[in-house]
């Protein structure tokens, strides 16, 4: 007589545990046997209702954006995925509806991104709704990326586009700004689905091995993550915001109100990766990024010394009211 | 300039991860070297605020018994720790003492079950304090103890005594009971602290690979942890009440309401290991459990075909309401 949360695994959980690793879902534990010769790079990270995502978001995307969350970190320190375990706790709007959707996200991203589902654990909460992973990736030995590598002469690149994921909840919170900013739907549109599905460079994992000195996925902001790449690196950058890669409908919210480039800098979520390439590397990963399709700006030559400056369009630097989003 | 997060993390965690994997929490991910021909077991369990203890519990036993749930899962499939990744949101009355206390707790398990902190995400969060770990553990590739391959013939054991922190559980939802069976002070103690604190068989995981069948934890109760096992075996198991190993605190509390024999074989958070182990094994799993101090109870013998069934005191099979803990 199997017990409710036997049922709710089976019927949810099992047809998404594919990986031989997962056992079915039928044993206590995953066991998996690493690839000969590599680390493994552990992460975990995850969502809160309320805190990451507003009650009521879709489950699918949910779903997608704590697993992306953490694929984002792995991609950044080169390594590509092995799988990952799912801790979740649901409260009683987390329906049967809710969690087919939930498993029909997460099962299409460990899928598209070659991640399976190895093993989990569920529990009812009285609270919010809460989904932690934890991630592992594997990599040749010794290759990790680190924070810390980067050297005086490094390119400092950054993928994507930078705050607009901030901006997304920021038009969440205050949808009349985009009125004021004149965006399109599309424009909006794009903004919105920046915030509830991150897009992690996963495909740039092996070029940055090759080619990085240092890497940082962008998870915090923009300044602060930058801040403590070079910390780490004992380096200087001096970043000039003209040269920051930002989306069409950034830079019209940008425009119409200057302020919210501190929300590009330092709002968090971008889940990007800003690199250190040596200057020889650069057409290496140059290559790569653009046979993935992902884009890479170069944003900065890193300096000797240490301290990150950035510069504003009057050409004075901005002073931050906090570099990176904390939630203490 | 360093986040509150960052704060954080830098005061309460970083001096416990002291492993080079760590890299002194200070990178984005963990990075670790699996032990050469070792094959890697997976876990992740947690405890949540008002399910698993009780608002006001001490923060160093909350720490403690989350970590100590997955370890025992580790323990009962053979494997040995390797180290784990915390998950952590937190909530207003997780102040700094609550903090320094949990990590406190959790350094000293870390420790004493050689189990490093890895990594982890700290959020903090409008509702319940929530602690989520993945742990990982290693064995000789291939030696996992699985839940299948118990065979008609091998002895069904028990580590430990059973039903200690479901009946604590319910002495602190009705004192009262307590008084009414005649406990002494130390037995109401041993009871409190084994649903407070689990005792993981962490030592017995060398000698389970060498010698059981199958095992599984008994954490939903051994009622349904037995079912799961007989199940995935294919065997049969008719478990006679009076064999199963009681302490003198359970003893008296069932002697005095009967009907908490339910509450011993279904109400879960035991933390011990249930085996089946092949007779020709038997002397010498005995053996690696008394020299680790690990009371171990020979409870019935699987015979063929399927099913479970639980004989009380009265010869009659006992109908379980439910056989296992579950939260759905």
């Amino acid at each position: 007589m199997p017990s409710g949360e036997d049922r709710l695994i089976a019927r949810f959980f099992r047809p998404l545990a594919r990986a031989p690793e997962a056992l079915d879902l039928a044993d206590d534990a995953a066991v998996l046997a690493p690839p000969a010769g590599a680390d493994l790079v552990l992460k975990t990270d995850g969502v809160i209702e309320g805190v990451h995502f507003f009650p009521g978001d879709p489950a699918d995307s949910v779903a997608k954006k704590a697993l992306r969350a953490n694929l984002s970190d792995l991609a950044a320190k080169g390594a590509e995925p092995l799988g990952f375990l799912l801790s979740l706790a649901l409260n009683d709007k987390a329906d049967e509806k809710w969690l087919a959707a939930f498993a029909s996200g997460l099962g299409a991203d460990a899928e598209a991104y070659r991640c399976p589902l190895l093993g989990g654990d569920t529990d009812r909460t009285p609270g919010l709704i809460s989904v932690s992973i934890a991630a592992f990736g594997h990599l040749p030995h010794g290759t990790m990326v680190r924070r810390a590598g980067a050297r005086a002469g490094d390119a400092i690149v950054v993928t994507g586009t930078i705050g607009d994921a901030a901006l997304g909840l920021a038009l969440r919170r205050e949808p009349a700004r985009a009125q004021g900013a004149g965006l399109s739907p599309s424009e909006r549109a794009h903004l919105a689905g920046r915030y509830l599905l991150p897009d992690p460079k996963v495909a740039l994992a092996p070029a940055l091995r090759e080619c990085a000195s240092a890497a940082i996925d962008i998870s915090d902001g923009l300044a602060g993550d930058l801040m403590k790449l070079a910390a780490a690196s004992g380096i200087s950058v001096r970043i000039d915001t003209e040269r920051l890669p930002l989306s069409l409908a950034a830079q019209k919210l940008v425009a119409a109100d200057p302020a919210l480039l501190q929300t590009v800098l330092s709002g968090g979520e971008d889940y990007e990766i800003l690199a250190a390439v040596p200057p020889t590397r650069l057409a290496v990963l140059r290559k790569a990024a653009k046979e993935a399709g992902i884009a890479l700006a170069e944003i900065a030559t890193a300096g000797a010394g240490g301290g990150v400056e950035i510069i504003g369009p009057d050409g004075r630097a901005i002073a931050l009211a906090r570099p990176s989003y904390s939630h203490f």
